[in-house]
């Protein structure tokens, strides 16, 4: 498969870009007689842009959007939960069919997934062609035999043909998950050369349990002490962060999820991005699931990240959109290890096509300002992930139908 | 003019609801036969809902949008000023009618504007057929004769024919508006029974200025003391107060715009939530102009609203989605002293239809949940404003052109 963009604005100045397979082949003047692509996309009026990773997400749990809102945090959990307890592998399909759907619509072709029925969550994004890592998810109460299972599961999957999906262990937190389990993960990780997810340091109770329980360390002082810290953990949340705690995250070169949304919306408090930047940690950006942010897309978590860092540490200049732009592009694609991100020849051709006529990107004095503070999912007109167009002048697949049943999860 | 809206979804169920005038006049069954409707629309998979009223913007900044930023204050106010001051009546009129396509196409009927050119403010938005209050802006260094120009445009058109559109004196702030100035818009207000615009304790410095300059008087208790605060006073950001301040506010009977996404972005602070509940203070919701947001999306504003409250004042519980959308929608008209922002028989026919398939609005566990946690721009369908239909099935009148003449400004 090949693909075409003719006349297409890219950094302020009109060009082609051929795409041939999974990558970006040529960018520049492409004489269409020269060479044969299945698909030629007419660039006017459009820009190309890096898509999103989304680093941070529970897909399927876009069937409880709105489910139950504004309540103290443990009936709120609660009543989640029950309603979690009695999803099936089916719903678990409908529901990631239905958030992949919105992400795609978004401008995003990346999402870290953390949830439950991961080969339900396989057979959604391989019908769907987004890229995903899906993080099978571990906890101590979910038994000896299932936790086996899991284990089993990622050793045979970590050699799994599609190369746009992978799997990562996917202990839960410090608190669902003993020191031994978070061990036998990373082992697991190292093992079958895969990434691992957590979630670390989202709220003040963590931490303060966390110290009662292990001689005063911090979570991330904790896992630190497990060796189970390295390049190939994804943390989401990290909000609460001693400097010690930020060094280390560094020194480990583990990637820090910032999910602004969620951490507002759950009152968790407010990610320390100075304290971040200055100890150089890799930051990305994920939606959390949607009960708690209520969407998936990565434009409002870029403008509320940038704000919140702004009024939080009393400065206009702590977040600029360039950084917070990359943060949820090139950033959340290298902490996956892709050569993506970006816009450039050899990178994968992940990518967006955004309409210069929308009035959301109207005047352009500069496209990534607008996309970082003014954007919304109308902006966004195309979408390619691998090469692979999952939407095209806002169409996507089956999306009536993915919709549809989706709807019809209330009525069970 | 009359429009049947057939078979829409409305608070759990479904019905029909008649547009007379500018009034709804019938909410039931209606059989399509019996009433001679001239427009008649299908309300399959729509919702119908209050619209939007914008309380706070500075419309024509729209033409600024991502012009500078991510600088400190007084460098980045200085290079939009030095945009500004080339900017022409027409240009205002450009920038205005952009503003309103935005605003229409984000659900909102109404938009209280302070800004420059008054007169090519009316141009666009009679044009445009939104609901507005325009504000004409007082500031000590426009000299004497403007401001007595101002005053009898102001005593002209306080008796203005459209009665959608109103004016109101908006002194612009007590760093730039002696308090003679105050009491000469507030007494110009009474006269004409206007509404008057302010901004009013948005920054630290603001606050600490006042303090030296007025014997100690917060913004708030200085104007009190001018003698300048009633229900006719309408002040954006109201940021910093202290308690006696929203005693003074309440008693007044003011409405405080919250405008939460320029507050973050410009470091200003954070609108104490809690304080203005408990003191009953009238609260509405504004955006601000897109130099300081970047758009003009009363979804997005609702949202920023709920998650900055509940993580600035740790409690979840502390602002409602129910609430934050009647600040949205009745609380705003109510402001203005419209008899709009619900849907009932003999209310203002101001409403939204939203789209119940889009993606961000499913499933539909609670509507009101979804439009403030997870809507978008995408989900508006269709726009009512006064009887009068600015959008029907995601189009406006003219957009084509007002968005080719928007861009144009860039080359000047």
């Amino acid at each position: 498969m090949s693909v075409l963009i003719k006349n297409v604005l890219l950094e302020n100045s009109k060009t082609d870009v051929l795409i041939e397979g999974k990558k970006f082949s040529r960018i520049g003047n492409i004489d269409s007689l020269s060479v044969k692509a299945d698909r030629i996309i007419d660039g006017t009026d459009l820009a190309l842009l890096p898509a999103f990773y989304n680093l941070h997400t529970h897909a399927a749990m876009c069937l409880l959007r709105g489910f139950c809102e504004d309540l103290p945090l443990m009936p709120w959990l609660e009543t989640i939960w029950k309603k979690e307890a009695v999803m099936t592998g089916e719903d678990i399909y409908d529901g990631t069919r239905l958030a992949v759907l919105e992400m795609i619509r978004s401008g995003t072709v990346f999402f870290a997934d953390m949830y439950w029925f991961h080969q339900d969550v396989l057979r959604a994004v391989e019908e769907m062609g987004i890229r995903c890592n899906i993080g099978v998810t571990f906890m101590d109460n979910l038994g000896e035999k299932t936790i086996q299972d899991n284990f089993s599961f990622l050793d045979q999957y970590s050699k799994y043909g599609n190369d746009l999906i992978t799997f990562a262990p996917a202990p839960h937190a410090i608190y669902t998950c003993s020191g031994d389990l978070y061990k036998r993960c990373f082992e697991n990780a190292e093992k079958n050369n895969l990434f691992m997810q957590t979630h670390l340091a989202e709220t003040v109770t963590e931490t303060e349990d966390c110290k009662k329980a292990h001689q005063g360390m911090t979570p991330v002082e904790y896992l630190d002490s497990l060796g189970v810290l390295s390049d190939r953990v994804i943390a989401a949340h990290c909000v609460h962060l001693t400097p010690n705690d930020a060094k280390i995250l560094s020194q480990r070169q583990v990637t820090a999820v910032h999910n602004p949304c969620s951490n507002m919306k759950l009152s968790s408090g407010v990610f320390n991005m100075p304290l971040a930047k200055a100890n150089g940690m890799k930051i990305a950006l994920g939606t959390d699931g949607c009960s708690s942010n209520n969407n998936l897309s990565m434009m409002e978590e870029m403008k509320t990240a940038a704000l919140l860092a702004k009024v939080r540490f009393d400065s206009t200049e702590v977040l600029s959109a360039k950084e917070v732009y990359d943060m949820a592009t090139v950033n959340g694609a290298a902490a996956y290890g892709l050569n993506a991100g970006r816009i450039a020849e050899g990178a994968d051709a992940d990518c967006i096509l955004v309409d210069m006529t929308n009035e959301r990107l109207t005047p352009s004095w500069n496209l990534i300002y607008n996309m970082v503070y003014s954007a919304d999912s109308s902006c966004i007109d195309t979408v390619i992930s691998a090469g692979k167009i999952l939407m095209e002048h806002r169409h996507v697949n089956n999306e009536e139908e993915i919709i549809a049943k989706a709807r019809k999860f209330i009525d069970k």
